[in-house]
C-alpha cells in the first residue's frame, strides 16, 4: 500500500475521481499520521475524527452517486483557528475565545466545502494571530519554532498531515512558517481570498494565505479561495481565477528576477546568505540587484504603526473586559495602537502609496522580485516564533509572495521567497514553477 | 439694449452661438457690473480686464473661424480662488500664499477653458476655505455675511458678476453660501469633479461645487465639470456625465420626499421654519417626515474630526513654518488635529460608514430628502460665515446635495436644501426642477 500522506493534493483528488482511492482512505491515512505524530508536532487545535470520516463517507457516497465532484472532491485541508468554521469550535489560540463556537462557515470556509474538501480540524494558531507561540514544534526539529502566527498550518502539511492548510498573514504569519518548516507558502495579493469569518487584527493588512507541497497546488487551492465577497471591501469583482491555467501553459521566455538584499543582509544565517548566493550564481544575467533597501526600515515601521492601530480598535474593548485572558505584551499592542496620533497614521498610509508606486515600478522593469524569505532556518527555542523582517514590506505594499522551500541546511529548511506584482498572483505562480523546475532540471 | 448680466449661462451660450451677442459683448458687461458693485461687494481676489477681454477676442475670433464651440463657450465664469489656474495668483485667502502662481490649471479651469468657458477672475475666499472671513459682504444686505467659504463666488453670482463661478465644499461652503445670497447652488457626489489643483484641506470630505441662477445651468456645467481623473482618488471611471438630458427628459410620476427636521429644528429662524412648513404643506402627502435626527450629532462630530485631523496633515507644517500668517483659530485646528487619536479617526470612519448604510436605505425608501439649507436667513454681521449645520452630514455622507433659493423674508433669500443618493446626481437635479416648476405654476 501506498503512503497516502505523501501525495499532493492534486494526485488525491485525482485518484478519488478515478476510483483508485476513497475519501475515508485518504482522510483515515491523515488521520492515522496525526495520531502518530500530534505528541511531539502538536499543530491540530481542533480535530474530531468521527465528524471528518463523517464527511469523507458522505464524499464518497457523492462520488457513488454519480455527482459532480469540484476540484478538492475528498482532500482533507487544515484550518488555522482563526477562520471560522460552524462544525468546529473556532478559539482564536486566545484564552478569551476559549469554546467560541461561530454560528456559520467563514467564505474561505464555504468555499472549500463547495470544493469537495474535507475540513481536517483546526490547526494552532499563535495568540489572535500575533507572535505569541501556541503548542506547535517545527517537525525538522521539535527544539526549534515553526514559525508564526500560522504555525499549525505550516507544521501541519510539512510533516504530512495533509496536503493542504489555510493561514493567514499580518505581517509575516504565512511566508515565514512555510520557510521554517519548509513547504510552500503563498500569500496572496491583498484582497485576492475574501476575509467574512476571518478573525480581523488588521483590516488593512490581514490576508488569507495557502500551504501546500507542490506550486501546483498552491493553484489549485487558490483557484478554489480567489473571488469577490461585497462583504469584504478589500476585494473586487473580477473574472474567474485562473492560477493553475497560466501555471500550466507554456512559456518559453526564462523569467528575470530583481534581487532585493534588504537592509539587513548582514543579519542573515551565514548558510542563508550562501544559499542565496548561489541561487543567485546559478541564475547569472537573468538577476539584477536593485536598491530598495530604503524601503525596508520606512514600510516596515509604518506597517507596524497601522497593524498597532487597527489592532487597538479589533481587540481593545477585549483586553479591556478580560485583560487576565490577554498577553501582557498584546495589551501593550492595544496600548501603544491607542496611542497613535490619527496624522501618524494617515502619513503611514501615504509611505504605502509612495513605496507601492516605486514597487509598480520595479515590476515593470523586471518581473518578479527575489529575495530571502526569513533571516535563516528557524531559530532553536520555542518563546519566539522568529522574525518577520522579510515579510511585512510586501504585506504591507499588497503585493502577492510565494515562499519556496528550495535550500536545506543540517536537515533545517530554508527558503528563497518571490514577490510579484499586485494582482499578478499567476504570473507569480508561473516564475515559481519555472525557477523550481530549472533548477531541478540543472541538478 | 437688454441686460446681458441678467442672461443665464445657458442664455449666453445660446445667443453667443446664434451670433446675437459676443463673447467680448458678455464679458464687458460683466465687467462693467463688477466695476459698478465690486465696492459695496467685494466678492474677487483676482481680476484682470487685459486678460479676460483677450481671453473674450480669441474665442469671438475662433466662433468667426467657424471652430466647434464648447457647451460653455463665451461664458464668464468665477472661480473660487482655491482652484488652481496657470494665468492668475491662486492665493487661498491665505497671508501665506500671497502671490502665489500655480504652473498650471487646475481640473475643473481646464475643463471649463476646453468647454469655451471664460475664467473672468478668482473668488474671495474664507482663509484656506475654512470658516474665518474674506472681505466679501451679501449683495442682499452688504451688512450681513455671505456665508462662506465660497462666499465671492455666492455673492457673484448673486449680484449677476458672472452667471456661473465654482467653490469647494468641505463641511457647508457651498450650499450655505448659495442660501444666503439667494442663488442655486449644487454640492455634487464626493468624487464627481475631480480635484486636481485644487486647494486639498480634508481629503476625504472636500468636494468641488457650483453656483448658478437656474439649475439648469447647474446641470450645464456639472456636465462639464464631472469626470474621472486618476490623479484623484475619489473620483472613478464613468461614462459621460448626462445632467442635463436627464433635468430636461419628460418625467410624469411626481417626486416624492423624505423630510429631515435635523435635531436642531428649535434653533432655527422663525421665518425659516415657518418657510419649511409651508413648503410641507403645500407637497402634502409627497413628504413623509423620518427619523434621522440622531444621525446629526455624531456624523458632525466624526465630520469635524476627520477635517480636523486631515486640515492638521494638510497645513500642519504650513503653521509651523509661518505661524503668524495662520488664523490663530486655525492653528488651534491644527493642534487638535494633531492630538486627535488614530482610534478616534478610524472610529469616524467606521460611523460613517454605518450611516452611508442607513442613508442608502432612506433613499430606497423615498427619492430625495427634504431640509433647510441654513438655519435662517444670512446673520448679521461680517466676523462670522454663519453655522454649517445644515450642510455637514451630507457633506460627510458623500450625498449631492443642492440648494434652492424659493423664499424670502424681509428681502433676505432663505432656501430649501435637496439631498439625494451618492451617485445619483442627475435624478436630484431632475427632482429640484420639478419641484421648483410645480411650485412656480401653484403661484
Amino acid at each position: 500500500m501506498q503512503d497516502l500522506t505523501q501525495w499532493t493534493a492534486r494526485e488525491a483528488a485525482a485518484a478519488i475521481r478515478d476510483g483508485l482511492v476513497t475519501a475515508t482512505d485518504l482522510v483515515e491515512a491523515s488521520l492515522d499520521r496525526i495520531a502518530a505524530r500530534e505528541g511531539d508536532i502538536r499543530a491540530w487545535a481542533q480535530i474530531d475524527p468521527g465528524l471528518v470520516l463523517d464527511a469523507a463517507a458522505r464524499a464518497d457516497r457523492a462520488r457513488a452517486e454519480g455527482r459532480p465532484l469540484g476540484p478538492l472532491h475528498g482532500v482533507p485541508v487544515g484550518l488555522k483557528d482563526v477562520i471560522d468554521t460552524a462544525d468546529y469550535p473556532t478559539e482564536h489560540g486566545s484564552p478569551a475565545h476559549r469554546g467560541h463556537r461561530p454560528e456559520t462557515d467563514a467564505a474561505a470556509a464555504a468555499a472549500l466545502r463547495a470544493a469537495g474538501a474535507i475540513i481536517l480540524g483546526k490547526t494552532v494558531t499563535c495568540e489572535l494571530a500575533t507572535h505569541i507561540p501556541g503548542s506547535t514544534r517545527n517537525p525538522a526539529d521539535p527544539g526549534r519554532t515553526p514559525g508564526g502566527s500560522s504555525s499549525g498550518s505550516a507544521a501541519a502539511v510539512a510533516d504530512r498531515h495533509v496536503p493542504l492548510a489555510l493561514g493567514t498573514q499580518t505581517l509575516g504569519s504565512v511566508i515565514r512558517p512555510a520557510a521554517f518548516c519548509g513547504v510552500y507558502g503563498f500569500k496572496p495579493s491583498f484582497g485576492a481570498i475574501p476575509r467574512p469569518g476571518v478573525l480581523e487584527q488588521s483590516g488593512s493588512l490581514d490576508t488569507v494565505g495557502v500551504f501546500a507541497r507542490s506550486i501546483e497546488d498552491l493553484a489549485l487551492i487558490g483557484d478554489v479561495l480567489i473571488g469577490y465577497d461585497p462583504r469584504d471591501g478589500a476585494t473586487r469583482p473580477r473574472s474567474r481565477s485562473t492560477l493553475m491555467a497560466t501555471v500550466e501553459a507554456d512559456w518559453t521566455l526564462p523569467p528575470t528576477f530583481a534581487l532585493v538584499r534588504s537592509d539587513r543582509w548582514s543579519d542573515l544565517a551565514p548558510e542563508q546568505r550562501e544559499a542565496i548566493d548561489e541561487l543567485v550564481g546559478e541564475l547569472g544575467a537573468r538577476v539584477t540587484e536593485i536598491a530598495f533597501d530604503f524601503a525596508f526600515e520606512e514600510g516596515i515601521a509604518a506597517a507596524k504603526l497601522i497593524r498597532e492601530v487597527e489592532f487597538a480598535r479589533a481587540f481593545g474593548s477585549l483586553a479591556d473586559r478580560t485583560p487576565d485572558l490577554i498577553h501582557p505584551e498584546l495589551r501593550a499592542v492595544v496600548e501603544r495602537g491607542r496611542a497613535a496620533s490619527a496624522v501618524a497614521y494617515l502619513d503611514a498610509k501615504e509611505t504605502r502609496e509612495r513605496l507601492e508606486r516605486l514597487a509598480r515600478a520595479i515590476f515593470l522593469d523586471h518581473g518578479t522580485i527575489l529575495t530571502p524569505a526569513a533571516l535563516g532556518p528557524a531559530p532553536v527555542g520555542l518563546a519566539s516564533t522568529g522574525d518577520p523582517h522579510f515579510c511585512s514590506l510586501w504585506t504591507f505594499l499588497g503585493t502577492p509572495a510565494v515562499s519556496l522551500p528550495l535550500f536545506e541546511a543540517d536537515g533545517l529548511p530554508m527558503a528563497v521567497q518571490l514577490v510579484g506584482a499586485r494582482d499578478d498572483d499567476a504570473r507569480l505562480l508561473r516564475t515559481a514553477r519555472l525557477l523550481v523546475r530549472s533548477l531541478a532540471a540543472a541538478e
